[in-house]
């Protein structure tokens, strides 16, 4: 299934973990399809990943950027253009963490040292992104933007905690830079709301597996996986979608327009 | 821009008329991309349009169907199968007239008989052409069913009249008729909200120019074209939008996601 | 709790049929408020319910009204503004059957006369009430016009079946007329959006009792009883609530905002 | 227009400033509606405001509180609840304010540091608060809680600037912790999305009279004013609104639902 949808595009992953990240496997797709590539992660996050194996499966380097600190975005942004011999056609945000999460606090008793650290780390990072590509006009005309969320920005899944004020915020920072972006390059940016999905980072929310269930059987197409995500990105970086913008777009089987699945209640 | 990304499917294109119409478009940009189609129109359609040459261009047949009549949709889906080989992978769904506001009557003088034929006509033809569908089991399975729609589904634009609620009524039969698929054939179905666009059924409402150019302003991209549009059908009949179901899609340069554009205030 | 929010109020209630209905409850709580009201049901609905009993209980009259019959509408709002004495301030609609659920076809088998006349009855009635007033200029200045409604319009829960898209039809013409009579004569008109309710209607609808229980569990408060939803169209058809026009509002103890409820899995 | 609604009940409001503040216009109407309340705001908006009038007018004290720190906050918690006699019935939370707004950085120039207090002022704020009521469980059963928000939070308006993210993580602040309270306490929590008001806080943002302008010409009934808004939060304050739960609620005449008004491109 390989059309070299991408051919000649030039791109920018972030969020890469290992291979069960969603952005693990739409770098290996995009690279398919026929871009070259960027990886970048938060310097910590290197040291633990398998990053670069997955630099070498995509034939590129890995620049390593905290997410939330200017100097290191601007370095990349600058070194990006530099390695791809260009401007930059798409750009993937996969980054999200929550430190009251990590620490267990419930959503009653929270920290709020750790809550700005985590809204910053989750979603203040894609803006402080956006606001780096800008001002180096960095974006090809038509190009493409997308970070990843999840349908907790709309709906309440309370084990999901803090991480629903971070979506909520992210997809916010999309709509908003999606209009400047808009008007000056003509470049789209979109969120997509992702089914759950098994992944290193995913594991550490509380009931995840029986929430992963959940929502497989509310879905009737099942969960979304992540391999087709990386399929859907294709479509949203190629030409083919250049007037989508500054929408949310659910990926996940149909969860989000489902009240109920009798499956549920059949038992 | 050809990738082969429709090889070997085959498909069917209601509501092409001229050369102007969206579904005109799409049929043209499906069959560059591999796919076979089959063409169809109500028979008064069929007198006025140019289907015929389009049926040329895209070298296959036109079989024509009231869209609101089943016998006509029964030998229509049966046929099809015969011309096309086999099972059906795509449906486009581009249907839509209204009465009273062809007959210019106000939204606060609406005829109940002609109500009911719009509606008929532009959205319970949607369920139609599905119930036929799934009772001859004609869908392949990750088959894509897609809808053209209009935002004034969501919000009201007093001059649409009516089709606001033929739209409305369009999308709630994609959701649920999207479960239903979605879980027996793992088919989807989704509509996609379209800018205006300049077509020979679309001049017939009031204000039209007017409202083309407000809308133009409102978005940041502008108006998405029927180009453009037919260009985010071929992703969307594609295996790379597998698990995309049961949404209303908004293909329209930003407009659905813009409170104000100061554009329309400096003057 | 009679505060006498609605005095000197003359309203129209739709749908009352026995003690279980909304519209019964909802009659009594606005009498209990100081409106004065008109009773209306379908000449069939009045031979098999209880709503003469209802009459006395509110001081009132029954106008007998076919809400798929101009003339009967017609003959209602004249008779109801001379009984009244007076233009009207609030209507509520509370009207909704599907022969197909009736009939028990499945979603994919539906027959469409009898869709035609579903859609007829639970939805273009409302546009039918709204035009005959608009025409006789029946409302009030800062009038009030509800429909109950149910979040099937949004999201699937197939046994609920054609009404999905009645709910949809019916929500669409509160937001187009809500322009026309905002403009006009700054008249609003909102849907409510209510919980599963144990009705003489509703439970006619297949596996209602276990969809009760579930929505009972997904709401942190709990279905929303009828009672309450009385309460609630008493403050929409008071003068604290002008403003509030073209909605869809949720009364349904937090259900909507819902993705998962942890009690749910937990059992 | 005063009938009790609220007798009895005991309340705080955050963030009256002046007459012109809509958290003013509320004060005065839930103490002329028989409630008692305690007045808030941060010590620097008390130097440059009127609230001392206003306690006059309300025959009740204010109690000092920055809204960011927590010691404030548990401080007017327990202190509210001496004054008051007992617990908690209704909170109002009315406070926003941007520091790259008010030092005129356009959004795609912000500053991080600034942004965060932004958040922490407008949006955070409204969880503290939360968090404090709850742990001191001093609300009530079907007590109410009710933040002010802005449209900016589903549309983009470009010079509402950082204040548009600001609004989307307080209103799914609203619906996390709605899920919380309304489990425990059968407590509600809403978020009121009001009209532009003339407000001294509101004039800081650019183009606002232009802006005022344009939304009272698209809004059916004109925009909604202070006043309205704040009979609308007496009824979301007294009992007949208690199932009504994580909802964000349009008070805006209509605005909210239209696509477009032919009003707007007449002239």
């Amino acid at each position: 299934m390989t059309n070299q949808l991408l051919k000649g595009k030039k791109g920018i992953i972030f969020g890469a973990l290992d291979e069960k990240s969603i952005a693990w496997k739409i770098a290996e797709r995009v690279v398919e399809e026929g871009a070259q590539i960027v990886l970048t992660n938060a310097p910590v996050a290197l040291r633990f990943g398998k990053i670069q194996k997955l630099a070498e499966i995509c034939k590129t380097e890995v620049i390593p950027a905290d997410a939330t600190n200017m100097e290191d975005l601007e370095n990349l942004i600058t070194k990006s253009q530099e390695l791809l011999g260009g401007k930059i056609d798409f750009v993937l945000h996969s980054i999200g963490m929550s430190l009251n999460v990590r620490k267990k606090r419930d959503y009653t008793d929270l920290n709020y040292d750790w809550m700005h650290k985590t809204l910053d780390i989750s979603a203040i990072s894609f803006h402080r992104v956006m606001q780096v590509l800008w001002k180096q006009d960095a974006m090809t005309e038509w190009g493409s933007i997308l970070a990843l969320t999840y349908i907790a920005a709309q709906r309440t899944f309370p084990d999901y905690n803090e991480m629903a004020e971070s979506k909520s915020l992210l997809e916010s920072f999309a709509r908003s830079f999606g209009y400047h972006f808009g008007e000056r390059n003509k470049v789209r940016v979109n969120t997509i709301s992702q089914s759950p999905t098994i992944t290193t980072a995913g594991s550490g929310v509380k009931g995840f597996d029986e929430f992963f269930d959940y929502a497989d059987k509310m879905s009737p197409m099942g969960n979304a996986p992540g391999e087709a995500c990386a399929d859907y990105c294709v479509t949203l970086f190629s030409d083919l979608t250049r007037y989508v913008t500054m929408q949310n777009l659910f990926h996940d089987g149909g969860f989000s327009m489902m009240g109920m699945n009798p499956k549920l209640i059949e038992s």
